[in-house]
């Protein structure tokens, strides 16, 4: 099953101990339709301007992903630039030029209206749900944010995360929109808000998933060199999303899965700038670390003993 | 096998956001012995003050802990005043009186000298050697350590770790030691020193396990209270050598499951100040919360999917 996509496709300048970058592609929805690209076909909508290089957009093309819900408008493409110091964890951002991304509306193509399969990157929570209310009647929907929603639109941001079946944040941002220091409580308070599973994000320390029934823990995989962690949490979600869409598993089972897939496609992301790694990746790397990390998590249970 | 335990038996005040107490039951071999008590016999070398109380050598004693080795001397006990914010990860040192600890020179009783299992608990490396240098052929050496002996004692440490099984220490230390900020390049080098297997301690997030074949990554059991952090990575280190001496095994998969066993022990410590969990835990407990442990990380691999 296709997956429909709605984010920012970006140009970004980024800087890291291991090199800097300048105007190289990125974008939520970029990094997320790439990943999901591996496990299934992809629908994006998004924005850019008249800069946006043909090369990104042919590489897109060559990903499978359908471009005929990418507006390409008068203006700049959407301009993030930032730098991360020797602890990769977190960006500071330099500068911030939202350009043609600004007066972003999303349309979805009537092709796309009866979508089965959802994501609602990290765009202003008005605009997620006028894309909810587009989607007729989605069978998986799974949204991001980021702290500037958290505090200037909690209650839009609340509605639409009381539509949704995942809802994929870091760590500071599960604590910062419950008000809980603690994460088991902040999980509880956040499922409250009628979302059914929450996945945290936990950069170098793995994900953790909450849902009324169960907890699952996943480690990141130990990279020797993380050279850009830019994009790393939507290569995630594109990596979880397009697995699910892949096999229309829904179980618990099939969502850990589908989870050890997020995190496999965001460990080959953050070992290059951009989505550089992504270009070179194959299909066998990904189920070879999958095994890795089987392998890693393993150990007998008690039953075994 | 029983297990031979060398560190500090302590009085300690601690404080954290969720209470206050005054001079309680502290000290890595206390942590440490009680939590291997629950797995294996413990043979405990240590030294208390005139002050130490009857009712924690009655505690002690009546977990089988063999008390031979605890010397009670002229002077008070240990004494440690921490405090804890809502970031319960760090302490803040407030008070060290090291008072009967400061002259430890730790002389291992006849009918330890043959230990099969030691445990060298975070005292001067110079210290950890003598008793290395007293007990005849151990098949186990654990060895904790800290950031201070790390800069003050790095040669003397380092060669007390070429000599031992188990390093395990915290992910801060870990950098420290090697002088590298990336843990898998960090994990290299210290294996590089001749320990066997490096166990890097990550708090709330869990514990790596780094060898020369393998990296087993465990999380740590996510709980809605953490009254004291205090003991927790003794308690770990306690439960892990306790199954380790318990079962024999040291192949990968029983290191793995002695792994989650100290991190269940640890998990059950911090819910209450002092060793105030450990005194009611039960081992059907124990059994359930390793279940829980194999329920939040258990995934289908590649070949079964």
């Amino acid at each position: 099953m296709s997956i429909l996509v709605v984010g920012s496709v970006a140009l970004d300048s980024v800087e890291t101990p291991f090199g800097v970058r300048d105007r190289v592609l990125g974008g939520s929805a970029t990094y997320f339709a790439t990943s999901a690209s591996f496990f299934t076909d992809v629908n994006l909508v998004a924005v850019v301007g008249e800069d946006f290089p043909e090369e990104h957009t042919r590489f897109l093309s060559s990903r499978n992903i359908d471009l005929t819900g990418l507006s390409r408008v008068p203006g700049e493409t959407f301009h993030w630039k930032g730098r991360y110091g020797y602890d990769l964890n977190e960006a500071q951002t330099l500068e911030t030029h939202l350009n043609v991304f600004e007066s972003f509306k999303p349309v979805i193509p009537a092709a796309y209206a009866d979508a089965q399969y959802l994501i609602l990157a990290n765009i202003d929570p008005e605009l997620q749900m006028e894309v909810l209310n587009q989607v007729k009647s989605p069978r998986v929907v799974a949204c991001d944010t980021m702290n500037f929603w958290i505090s200037s639109k909690p209650e839009a941001l609340k509605k639409v995360i009381s539509r949704v079946d995942f809802l994929i944040i870091n760590e500071g941002e599960a604590r910062q929109l419950s008000g809980e220091a603690n994460l088991v409580k902040a999980a509880r308070a956040i499922i409250g808000l009628g979302v059914k599973n929450l996945i945290v994000k936990r950069g170098e320390y793995g994900v953790l998933m909450f849902n009324g029934n169960s907890v699952f823990a996943a480690p990141a995989f130990p990279l020797e060199q993380v050279f850009d962690p830019t994009g790393a949490g939507d290569t995630f979600a594109g990596g979880f999303m397009g697995y699910l869409a892949n096999t229309g598993n829904l179980s618990d089972e099939g969502i850990r899965q589908a989870i050890i897939f997020g995190s496999v496609m965001a460990s080959f992301n953050v070992e290059d700038f951009s989505l550089e790694r992504l270009k070179t990746l194959s299909y066998p790397e990904i189920e070879a670390r999958y095994r890795s990390f089987k392998n890693m998590t393993h150990f007998q249970g008690v039953g075994e003993l």
